[in-house]
């Protein structure tokens, strides 16, 4: 069944010629892919979310640059011309490290063309499963080593499942480990507005995966904390700073205060590459504000009266001292407990 | 212009013969009215909230046995008919207190027939607004002695105003009282899922009494808390227990744990007959569940997956030690300072 989830879900694919994206703004109605062949088509489906998560956004990222290198010798484009493109693709959005992270792994191999930049992208989105196995392997042994042996009772916000990924998933990676050791119960995914990621994107890999699930408002996450309801929160992550301070969808930063108030561990599991060592804190970690329309309509329609405007920060921050456990595919951080990025990046060097 | 914003804002008005509700379902997009003359529709119209806010409740409540007490007459109801009537109305909704406290006020005036109700039910909606009026001013007392000499941000849940009252509000009562004193910059308005009643209705009042407003997602409340965009969060409350635990629209709690992170006070604001005193502490309110469509679906098109649950609590409880201040038409308890309802009960018996 695994390994069948792991095939089923495939945000990104090369298809030789051009990327092949799921469609994520139109499920769970619909299952649809794009096949994206030219850099403005990437960098909209980036900016709408076609392509969303930050695992999966460096894999969209590095192919977005063999797809600069072929429109370059399509269209007869100079050197300015393809890195001034390969540039728009690395800043469609400025939140996730992953996406800059994934343009600069390939860029060596622009010189030798779209075929070799298009090996290196799949060999990142190959790393990408594995270390999101590795992720949820680690996240699994660390959770179920303090849990006792009852059913566990899941608290997850936005989707950082294999939709967000190459293939598998992060937070949701430990989800499915957990599930394939027989312990998970329930799952609450939070709505997670403006965009429902976790109520259409959560909710449907869940569902495929045979895990029970109910979705919740955003508001409701802090109290089914409080109440009791969840038995630990695990969410994903778009940066990381050196002392630890998360960057991850709105609204985490509320989990993570109801977790702490709780006495429940909040995880979060992301790739190493999540990490950017340049941030000292999180004071640095640029929020993408996103249209207003996202918040005062809904389907087209204005939901608000007209005239009022909107905030709408696409992230927010968890100070380090809120994340208990920092999951990556090399092992697993005590961040509240003092064990920094920093501190096991220095370790390793 | 504040007489007129009272006079503009009607949630409830007895016509002599039935009870007209300003329908709070299809605002902001059009002002419509409803007037209800037999208790099954009133009862359907405050479980769809037409009418909602506990104040508003509370009148709509009490009107409620005068329109239980004419159909009685019309439909030649016995006595316990009627009676059953009047508990369907009481129990329509059970979280908020002074729905049954409305109903319960007017009890002694059945006998002497629908207008004697109704009598006692306008002295209540009076009592509610010149309430409205005097939390306002011991609202905006407190936190301008407290505030300095800066124009406030303020960021406030759900709807507690003109429309969730007889006519000017509790929570925005503050709001607008500040306003009136030049000292308003900024309103953010968390847009309350699943109804949206923020986006919709505060956003709505905060537009026509000309106080500047930005709606966002109800999980970018704590981030603009910490991130220091607010300087105090004024909300209402359903029911108040003895000790100062305080239920409100789901979300609140999310806004009262950032506000104690973030060092600045969550004020709740509330009329005095929102405290029921038979609760010892928050334990025993008893939370409503709502349907979970509101979660899965919007303007009637699933937008979760199929065969996916909801956990849809309208209400969280937020503990007294966040609540900073309470501010009823009594004057102000520093419950979170250890001054609770039961204590100024126990001073004025």
């Amino acid at each position: 069944m695994m390994g069948g989830m792991e095939n089923d879900v495939r945000t990104v694919a090369w298809t030789g010629g051009g990327l092949r994206l799921l469609d994520q703004t139109v499920l769970p109605g619909r299952v649809e892919h794009v096949v994206v062949d030219d850099v403005d088509t990437l960098v909209d489906a980036i900016r709408r979310l076609v392509v969303r998560g930050a695992p999966a956004l460096g894999v969209a990222g590095a192919f977005g640059v063999a797809i600069a290198v072929r429109q370059a010798a399509r269209e007869g484009w100079d050197d300015a011309e393809r890195d001034a493109a390969i540039a728009r693709v690395r800043q469609a959005r400025p939140t996730a490290v992953n996406l800059a992270a994934g343009v600069d792994r390939v860029l060596p191999y622009v010189a030798k063309g779209a075929d070799a930049v298009a090996a290196e992208a799949q060999a990142l989105l190959d790393e990408d499963v594995r270390g999101n196995r590795a992720i949820g392997a680690f996240g699994a042994d660390w959770i179920l080593a303090r849990a006792g042996d009852r059913p566990l009772r899941v608290l997850t916000h936005c989707n950082a499942g294999a939709l967000a990924t190459a293939g598998w998933g992060t937070a949701l990676g430990v989800v499915r480990e957990l599930h394939a050791r027989g312990r998970v119960a329930m799952v609450y995914a939070d709505e997670t507005r403006p965009l429902l990621q976790g109520a259409r994107l959560t909710a449907w890999e869940l569902d495929r995966a045979g895990i029970p699930c109910a979705v919740q408002a955003d508001g409701a996450a802090p109290s089914s904390i409080l109440r009791g309801l969840a038995d630990v929160a695990v969410i994903g992550a778009d940066r990381i700073a050196a002392n630890g301070d998360t960057a991850n969808k709105i609204g985490s930063v509320g989990v993570a205060l109801a977790c702490q108030a709780a006495g429940i561990p909040l995880v979060v599991a992301a790739p190493w590459s999540t990490v950017d060592l340049a941030l000292p804190d999180g004071g640095g970690i640029p929020i993408e504000e996103r249209p207003a329309a996202e918040i005062l309509s809904w389907g087209g329609a204005r939901t608000a009266p007209d005239g009022v405007g909107a905030h709408n920060p696409a992230f927010d921050v968890t100070p380090a001292r809120l994340v208990t456990a920092l999951v990556t595919e090399t092992g697993v951080l005590e961040v509240s407990a003092g064990v920094t990025p920093a501190q096991r990046a220095a370790e390793n060097a």
